[in-house]
C-alpha cells in the first residue's frame, strides 16, 4: 500500500501543547477527532498529562476530585511491593488500577491541514464521576449543523464508558451522559440516518471470554441504543488477532460506507485496516482488509509512550484521496494520505 | 432476621428434572423466574446439564453447534498442561474459557407454591450464536398480559449479554435479541412504566477496573436502553464487597419499590439484601440492607455445585409476607418467607 506521510510528521508534538495547569506536563497529544469547520480543519485532540515529578523513588497518578472539581495527585512508592508499575500507562495497587496520566480534549485549527494553531486552554476537561481518570479518543460527527462528540470516559468508579457530547461552535460543549455501559469504547457515529435510524460502531469487552470486537448498534435519539450486532472480529493469526475497533468516523463513497478501523495483534502492534459496508445496511460487510493499509514504520510511530501504534479517530475522503489524521505511538499526531482506489483494490 | 424456610427444602432437586437429551445429565436446577399464571405459581428454572462421562482422565464440555442446532461435546485431557480445571464451572484452555455445563430453561408449576410438577421438555433451549454456552438466570416481568423474560446469554463469540424474550402462554417464546452488550447480566425489568419510561436493573462489568455493580437504565420500547445510572455498589469490608446485582423482579409496596438483591463477598459467599427505592424515581435509594436479610446456612445452601450461595430471580409480596424462590448452592431450588415489616425495619 502506498502511504504518503506528511514530511512535517509528526505534525503536532507534546511540546507544542501548553499544560492545563502548573503541576502537570503534557506527555502525549495523539488520537484526535477531525472535522471541517468554518473553512478550516479542526482537530479535537486527546492531550495526556502527568504530574510533574522530580523524585525517582515515587510515582504520581492524577485524578479528578469531584467535590473540588480539581486534579488531585496520589503518590506511590516505587519500592512498595503491593504495586505493579510494569505498564507505563497503569499503576496496579491494592487490587485497583490507576492511570499514570489524565487526558482532556484540546482544539487545533489549520487552513492547510498540516500547520496547526493550538488552543492554550482545554476545550473539554474531565468534570464528573464518569471522567475521574480522564476523557479519551474523541470522534466527531456532524449531523444537521450539530457536531456530536463520542468519547471514552474512564473512571475507577464506573469503568470505561462511552459518553456523548455536542457542540455547534466548538466553544461551548453540552454533555449528554453515558450511552454505552462499561467496558465500552471506540464509538463512531455515522454522519446520517440510514433507513430512519442512527448507527454507530462501538467496542464492548468481555473479560470472561477475552473478547474485544467491533459491534454496530442503532438508535432513534442518539441516547438510547439497541439492535446490537457483532460486526467484525480479528482473524486468528492475522494482524488484528488481539483486538479490533473502529477508527475514523465512516464516510460514504459510491460503493458503500468506508470505515478505516484499527486492529492490534496479540503483541500489541496497532495497525489500520479498511472495511467497505453496505450503503443501506452498514452491519453488512462487503469486503475488508486482508493486510493492514497502514502500519507503524516511522520512528515516531514505533517509539513513543506506547510503541508501535498508528490509531485514527478522524479521516476525510476528498478527490479520491483518503486523508488520515492519526495518533502515533500514543504521543504524537501525524498525517497521511492514501489513494481511495488503492484501498478499495486491496479489500477482499 | 427471621427467615422461614420451607421444611420441604430443597423443593426441586436435579434428580427431579429429566435431561434434555440422552448424553446429558442434570447437575443443577437453581435460579428461577417466578410468576403467577393461570392460578398457579409458575417457575422458569435454569437447568444446568453436563455431558455424561464415565472416564476419569478426561473432561467434557458441551456447547451449541449453530449449523446443526445441536449440542456438541468437546473433550480435554485432564493431564494436558495447557488446561486449567480449578474452577468446577470453567475450563480454561488455550487462552479460551469453556463452561463445564450448558443451561436451558424449564417450567415447573404448582398450586400451593411448594409441590411442583416439572415439564419433561425445555421451555427455551440455546439456539443462536449468543447462546452457544447456554442461557441463564431468567427473570419474568408481566406487563399488560405479556410476560417478558430477561436472561443472560453466554457465548465464546459474543461474551455474556442480556437478551430479552416474551411469551403470553409459556408455550411459545419469542426472542427479541441482545439488549445489553457484553459483559452484562442480572437484568430485572420493573413491572410498570414509571414517569412514562420502562426501567430495568442490569450489572455490567469493568474488567480493567474490576467493577461489578448494579446499574439502572431506561427505555421507551424495551429494546433500546439509555440514561444509565450506577445505582448500588458493595461496601468495602461488607458482606457485598465482591460484587452486587439485582435479584428478584422489584415489587411495589406503599413505601416505594422493594428490591431483593444479591451481593457476594470477596470470598464468594452469596447473600440476599433488600433495598427500598423511590416510587417515582427508582434510581434513588431510600434505604438498604446493612446486613444480609438471608445468607447460606442450611446444608443445601452451603454445599452444592458452587458452595455458599443463595440467589434469587423471583419473589412476591402477599399479605405482608415476602415469598422468595431462590437458587441454593447453584444446585437446588428452595423457598423461604420473610416478614415485610421485618425487612423494612432492618434497612438503613
Amino acid at each position: 500500500m502506498k502511504v504518503l506521510r506528511s514530511n512535517k510528521n509528526p505534525i503536532i508534538k507534546p511540546e507544542d501543547v501548553a499544560p492545563s495547569g502548573p503541576d502537570l506536563k503534557v506527555i502525549g497529544v495523539f488520537n484526535c477527532g477531525a472535522v471541517k469547520f468554518n473553512g478550516e480543519i479542526l482537530l479535537l485532540m486527546r492531550v495526556a498529562e502527568a504530574p510533574e515529578c522530580d523524585r525517582t523513588d515515587i510515582v504520581k497518578v492524577p485524578m479528578l476530585d469531584i467535590e473540588t472539581n480539581s486534579i488531585v495527585i496520589k503518590e506511590f512508592k516505587k519500592t512498595d511491593k503491593n504495586i505493579d508499575i510494569c505498564d507505563p500507562r497503569v499503576i496496579k495497587a491494592d487490587q485497583k488500577n490507576y492511570l499514570t496520566s489524565i487526558s482532556h480534549f484540546r482544539i487545533a485549527r489549520s487552513k492547510n491541514g498540516i500547520d496547526f494553531k493550538i488552543d492554550k486552554k482545554p476545550a473539554m476537561f474531565p468534570e464528573n464521576i464518569f471522567e475521574r481518570f480522564g476523557i479519551e479518543d474523541p470522534r466527531i460527527t456532524e449531523i444537521d449543523g450539530v457536531y456530536y462528540i463520542g468519547y471514552s470516559a474512564v473512571s475507577d468508579i464506573t469503568g470505561i464508558t462511552v459518553c456523548l457530547a455536542s457542540t455547534c461552535d466548538f466553544v461551548s460543549f453540552k454533555r449528554h451522559g453515558i450511552i454505552f455501559l462499561p467496558d465500552n469504547k471506540d464509538f463512531a457515529l455515522f454522519p446520517e440516518k440510514i433507513g430512519g435510524k442512527y448507527y454507530a460502531f462501538n467496542r464492548p469487552s468481555s473479560s470472561d471470554f477475552g473478547i474485544k470486537d467491533m459491534w454496530i448498534s442503532q438508535s432513534d435519539d442518539l441516547l438510547s441504543w439497541g439492535n446490537h450486532k457483532i460486526m467484525m472480529t480479528g482473524g486468528e493469526g492475522f494482524w488484528d488477532d488481539g483486538r479490533i475497533g473502529c477508527g475514523a468516523v465512516p464516510f460514504k463513497i459510491k460503493e458503500g460506507w468506508l470505515e478505516i478501523y484499527h486492529g492490534a495483534s496479540k503483541d500489541d502492534k496497532y495497525c489500520l485496516g479498511a472495511a467497505l459496508l453496505d450503503i443501506n445496511d452498514p452491519s453488512k460487510i462487503i469486503s475488508r482488509s486482508y493486510n493492514p493499509i497502514m502500519e507503524p514504520e516511522k520512528p515516531y510511530e514505533k517509539i513513543g509512550f506506547v510503541n508501535n501504534v498508528v490509531f485514527t479517530c478522524g479521516a476525510f475522503c476528498e478527490d479520491g484521496i483518503v486523508k488520515i489524521y492519526y495518533g502515533a505511538a500514543d504521543k504524537y499526531i501525524a498525517y497521511a494520505e492514501i489513494g481511495l482506489i488503492e484501498i478499495l483494490g486491496s479489500l477482499k
